[in-house]
């Protein structure tokens, strides 16, 4: 009989699985108490933790261990690349059951050491535990130079709202992955963007570093669910064009807007921009389509303009506590 | 029938259980993408995650909902503790069932809310989702000063090992709450470490300022759990003496060596001391005892001296791979 699997093997597997080999990218060997991080001067530190739990933000058979593993520090490191910073570590919460010790495991890191390299954002250190069910919590600490943060509160009424990207494609794709049985291949764009979503870190660095934004958030609850974040934030509101929003080619013309509308998980980034300002705008930055979607208006209301008439846009985006 | 519980009553629950109404410590709304932290002049920062589980690392129905909020930040807190430095705020990662979100909620905020008075630590930010079971991970970010950090690596043969407090106790305060029906109550020494261990943050901080740690840890799994890491980390082993092991009276003696031994979840520290400046200890720090429990030796092997024979001292403690 092999011999049961402890948390240090799982922690020494994390620590093989990790190019500096049983050092952290800050110089500390993993089995200290803690890691431990200078601050650049000059930067602010940017911290954010999200929840990757199997069964409410993956499924265990359809999600491949490669995207579990990417998918898990993408979508954390979205929130520092919605403030217009750099990612610099992150701390990995690990519970998993012990048959998932052996391939799955190795699958997950090899997802997770690619979204590492991807994101300049190393392991700093973590915990680990045995479970029935894999949950993961990661915690991405990014910088910023101090003072420069967009954050959600800068809109002003006038203002230009802008996304990245195309919108919905990952609530399609998820919608794909659970129609088929079996672990899901990035066969086409949707699916890409619900197993390997990309956080656009360029974009919100150079947004900052042109102060082009004035308010700036990651959708990663679908846009009728977040614009009224960033509205709220800002003590604004907004209307916005469903002709306009950047939909996708994978579904028909309805269907694509009421994705872009509600779709939740695409971890584009959602900013606005004084107007003086927006011709600075390119139509793609590194590759991603930048597209005015509205403008940020007085009042406190989120209205859509479909097909001639004006309406209220109801939060029609994901939140666990709803489902 | 009352509205569905969403998401962003949670997080406002959340955000009106702490003093700062909506901001955070750092002076950030709480519901912007992530929290901002300005890093003091000459400190280095210290980041450490915990897990703290429902089944795993307590019981639902045994764990009082304050002593869930005490005990998640607590011993988080502790491994900020055991490098000599000083906490400075918490990422809350929260789940619970939908039934968990009215008085057991408000109880677990009122152990936080302590938990975060105790030890300086304010909540920075977090994420939330629903869960039939309730888990919850804390990051906790600290400060030390640079190059000062107390680390598990600077042990030498010829070093005294010390601990503080009493062990076992917490181990003993498990076996109690296990054994009765119901919530438990704090009714002695070990129920009050098992529910709201207390990690020695001022003994830390006038160890380090006084550079009198050589090693440092904290004992969150077992003495001979955990000794034996710092004693790799240092390359060295170590000899203990049972009949020093600062035991409760709560358990008989061969028991209380036992739980001493082996019992995990005290939070107290281990440390060793150069010979030359071991009497510049007192016998007590803040009310708790700092007892010598043996030393380090060159070879590697770990092994404790007990009714006139010295023998291997094999890991006893808790690893949830082995359970």
């Amino acid at each position: 009989m092999p011999r049961p699997v402890t948390e240090e093997d799982v922690w020494r597997r994390i620590t093989q699985a990790f190019p500096c080999t049983g050092k952290n990218a800050l110089g500390l060997p993993l089995d200290d108490d803690a890691a431990l991080l200078t601050p650049r001067a000059g930067q602010q530190t940017i911290l954010t933790c999200d929840w990757f739990l199997e069964g409410t933000h993956f499924l265990r058979d359809r999600h491949p261990a490669d995207a579990v593993g990417w998918k898990c520090l993408a979508r954390a490191t979205s929130d520092i690349v919605a403030m217009g910073g750099s990612p610099r570590c992150f701390l990995l919460g690990l519970a998993l059951p012990g048959s998932h010790s052996g391939p799955w495991l190795r699958g997950f890191f090899e997802g997770l050491q690619r979204a590492a390299a991807a994101f300049a954002c190393n392991l700093a250190g973590g915990d680990t535990t045995r479970r029935d069910e894999i949950l993961i919590s990661v915690t991405v600490v990014g910088e910023v130079p101090s003072g420069k943060a967009i954050r959600r509160s800068g809109a002003k009424a006038g203002d230009q709202v802008f996304v990245s990207g195309t919108l919905g494609e990952a609530e399609l794709g998820l919608r794909m992955l659970e129609k088929h049985r079996g672990f899901a291949q990035p066969k086409n764009a949707a699916l890409k963007k619900q197993l390997y979503p990309e956080p656009p870190m360029a974009l919100g660095q150079w947004l900052l570093r042109n102060k082009l934004a004035s308010a700036m958030m990651d959708l990663s609850d679908g846009l009728s669910s977040d614009l009224p974040r960033l509205a709220r934030a800002s003590g604004v509101g907004a209307k916005i064009v469903a002709a306009q929003l950047p939909i996708t080619r994978l579904a028909d013309r309805a269907d694509g807007i009421s994705l872009a509308l509600h779709g939740g998980e695409d971890y584009e980034l959602l900013f606005s921009v004084r107007p003086a300002v927006a011709k600075r705008l390119p139509e793609t930055y590194c590759g991603r389509a930048l597209t005015r979607i509205g403008e940020i208006t007085a009042g406190k209301e989120i209205v859509v303009e479909m097909a001639g008439t004006v309406k209220p846009l109801a939060p029609g985006g994901w939140d666990p506590f709803r489902k």
